[in-house]
């Protein structure tokens, strides 16, 4: 996992959730809230789809091809899981 | 808009998403990261739901009673452009 | 609400779901499945958005309007839950 | 891929649509013909978490045991793809 990338646009999300407040209590208008907290969750499905590419071109390679048919099969039903957690609706 | 509780919420999320950025300085494992995010947005939801149900409740029938169509109309389109953002997919 | 348009869209959508039946059978690559099935989905996104427009224009302020307190506030709670069911994550 | 189950459910959804698009017909209620898409697109939700799974098991187990290292690549960027696809937002 690029560390660095993501906890940089981590603590970007950070300072948007004090923006957020900020918007709260100087009671500026709903909507213009709600849209500031739909990027931040945008922003934050962007640090999930980097730490998940990272997990694939590490955790799941070991995994996938070392001898121990449990863990890989732990690795491949996590990342069917966290797929359906996304998926939602 | 219960200012209060949406705040207090959005100070419960910033010291979520600091907690995420331990996880990833202490190289925690991909997939619990993944799932940490996932609750933070999920958070983020109910925020968004909480504010929209006070928009409902007070600019939404403020603009539907008032005298100005330009504003009503406004105000509707800006709740159907919110709910086709949640959508997504 | 446009029906005329909400029901073409459905039926669009009906030969979509159809068409990726056919994938199926004919063992398309697995990600080209899935792929289509996320089109079919934001095909039913835009419907739902049209569905709920229609709802604010006539509905939703036949109840703001009215005389009935516990019939606007079942429309205002309506609109809330589906927008939190929209937000999910 | 489990092409029984898989086909067994997306014909529920067509005929999921089928009536989804007579309740337009018959001016059923707004919010309720919102809530049967929801549902429907739900269970599109279960049947793409079903084809990744055998995408997860097969053609990616293949690929990255395989000596091709493009091919590799290629299948561990389509699964962050449709994950970051899914999270939209």
């Amino acid at each position: 996992m690029k560390h660095e990338e993501a906890l940089h646009r981590l603590k970007n999300v950070e300072g948007h959730i004090r923006g957020i407040q900020r918007m709260v209590e100087e009671d500026k208008y709903c909507i213009d809230v709600i849209r500031q907290i739909h990027a931040a969750q945008a922003a934050l499905n962007k640090v999930s789809t980097m730490i998940l590419e990272g997990h694939l071109n590490s955790c799941l390679i070991t995994a996938v091809r070392g001898d121990d048919p449990d863990d890989r099969e732990r690795v491949l039903q996590e990342i069917a899981d966290v797929f359906e957690t996304a998926t939602k609706v």
